[in-house]
């Protein structure tokens, strides 16, 4: 028998689709660099790691389904601490961004609905929209242009009677583009005029590389029946395993909706959530390191990069990925070629092909994304493989 | 704005929906006795802290998709060592049940298509049908019968052309029965018959009171194409918390539809999954005390209610439920009035209405589910307690 038609039809991560090559790769003794994930390196802060221990109880108990009541108040302090004024009421914990995300969609938009989205997206916001039977509209921005966001006209030209929301990553997975107080004032406008949800994926928050403080979409004025915030503690501290998200609104119909996908999954991991509890206590040291230390592999990924003839590299302003132009035919056979047919000095390169980040068939077949989640040592061993692999491969166009 | 016409129509458990009347009576000082939620109070095994302890890393990572491959295979091992063979593929670790149900639902059923389902049956299964544009067709089981399945016949008679699955809970939550061989035979034979899936919620195995051992879907003869078990480690290693379950087929096909609804979400907990794997060491002794306990409780349950005038109780053999007919006009109007306006001793009880297992709207009215998930001396005194609330109920009929 034969699965559903969704089942059929749900795509493929295109990252993790690639790994039984990798996994081949590894049988034979090679070091494959993995850039093709935004799985960090960066150590799990030891605050975890004591919350953890304080949570080890008799009976390990559902939560809440909302989450624990101690962590949504710590929560709400700690984004109004960071300008977005909201109280424990309006954040949902939830398991993982993906959740959020999920129960974002399922709670602003009905099967058959229609969501813009800025592309290059993340690749598994196509995955939640097809589970959830909604429409994703891509809106194409391009690396010509640092992948900033179009004029408020183009985004208008999209909305139809069934176009219920925006979604945007900020800072954005797959581009590393931060969005200027120009171009958000211009979604909120937008939201405004056309009645639409404004979803914000803000869960690289903390990997801001410029010198102005990101600006939440809870910050945009007027807009609080509007706006939608997911998070994640998944990058922030480096703890991917955990399965911890938020759901944040001050849409009291939206968290109620929300609130009832979420009781119907009973509760979000509850040992996690008291690890997040004594992550929250994490000193702003642990932060500064870390952002010194990508703001690191950023400069070095993007100048070497800059070095290899017809590779086109946009500017990058935050999260840990950027998505680059290669002299290749085909993004999907490169990587696939450098874990199957490539090495150097015993290791090759995984990256992510950026057709999988693109709705619009045909876009991205010679970008790929890089997830420069590795040392400054390893990401050089990636950077001389990547460059003599550019020089060999078979479909290379310059 | 408001929420999406899906997100408006999402059912509020009907258990969590009591939940501020017992907070209220709690903040009034009153000993609230839950036996409303399946949350048991056996203490989580040491094997699962000792893998818990071993899974603390440097950097809480991701998990592949599909769950670590050493519970994988450590589960294939399992459920092998109880009969159904099964190997690591045809194992999918899911952010518990829950998720397992879900992915079931999405990876067999279309929107649109409907499942038939035994009632009164586990609320959140509507609510899953709901989330994913399912329509949950229920076949009425009846205290009368100690809620038996209906023939064959009965079952045939609600196929349609849009049915595509059965769902079945067995041992089952609410009712506590054990399906027999015959009935489950009647199932095989029907799901082949009109080629349907068959899917089992498995999640009360261990929990059986006979003496013949639990036969899961896995072991019907000729099914391997049609039979999804979901398994989840909540009720049997007092792991409710822990959010950890499986979804077993041989089904290539399904296997597969639901492997990429499971690289949406990118990872179950990581950590968890170690302590799982520490679980899979706990010596039968413990599953031993656990059966030994319930079935004492059972027996004080059954025993004590059989004693109130009006009130009718079917033969229990599994899980820890018990459906129960109560002399009482409206069952969500008597939990309420007993966390509301009862108290015996300062104390009150907690129960879960049965109305909101029944998805054939005006049935279960006189009916209720304890969860028989405290010690026996707190569960006399709640039986203590409703004995009086019975004959003080204002709304009552007997």
């Amino acid at each position: 028998m034969k699965s559903s038609e969704r089942g059929e039809l749900m795509p493929p991560s295109p990252i993790r689709k690639l790994a039984p090559f990798a996994d081949a790769a590894k049988a034979q003794g090679v070091e494959v660099l993995h850039l093709n994930i935004g799985q960090p390196d960066v150590p799990t802060p030891d605050t975890f790691w004591e919350g953890i221990r304080e949570g080890q109880v008799k009976v390990l108990e559902y939560s809440p389904s909302a989450g624990l009541p101690s962590l949504r108040k710590g929560m709400a302090e700690h984004y109004t601490s960071l300008g977005m004024t909201v109280d424990a009421s309006q954040v949902l914990v939830t398991t993982a961004g993906s959740e959020a995300l999920s129960f974002a969609m399922q709670a602003c938009l009905d099967s058959g609905d229609e969501v813009i989205v800025p592309e290059p997206m993340y690749a598994n916001y196509i995955g939640f929209a097809r589970a959830t039977g909604v429409k994703v509209k891509p809106l194409t921005t391009r690396i010509e242009d640092n992948f900033a966001l179009p004029d408020p006209e183009a985004f208008a030209a999209q909305i139809g009677p069934r176009t219920k929301a925006i979604l945007i990553c900020n800072p954005s997975n797959p581009t590393g583009t931060i969005y200027s107080d120009e171009q958000l004032d211009g979604l909120r406008d937008l939201a405004l005029k056309h009645n639409l949800f404004l979803i914000a994926d803000e869960v690289y928050r903390t990997f801001n590389y410029t010198d102005r403080p990101l600006r939440s979409v809870l910050e945009l004025e007027g807009l609080d029946d509007h706006a939608i915030m997911v998070d994640s503690v998944s990058k922030r501290y480096s703890l991917c395993g955990a399965r911890i998200g938020f759901l944040v609104t001050r849409n009291p119909s939206v968290m109620d909706a929300a609130s009832r996908f979420a009781m119907a999954r009973l509760s979000p991991p509850t040992l996690e959530q008291a690890g997040i509890l004594g992550a929250l206590r994490t000193p702003p040291s642990y932060f500064d390191d870390v952002r010194t230390e990508y703001m690191a592999r950023r400069d070095l990924l993007l100048g070497r990069l800059a070095r290899i003839p017809g590779v086109r590299v946009p500017k990058i302003e935050g999260a840990f990925y950027a998505t680059v132009r290669l002299p290749i035919d085909d993004c999907d056979k490169f990587c696939q070629w450098l874990l199957e047919d490539f090495r150097h000095e015993g290791r090759t390169v995984m990256l992510a092909p950026a057709s999988g980040f693109y709705e619009t068939k045909g876009l991205g077949k010679d970008e790929v994304r890089f997830a420069y989640v590795l040392g400054l040592d390893r990401l050089s061993l990636a950077m001389n493989a990547l460059e003599v692999a550019l020089k060999v491969y078979p479909g290379r166009t310059a």
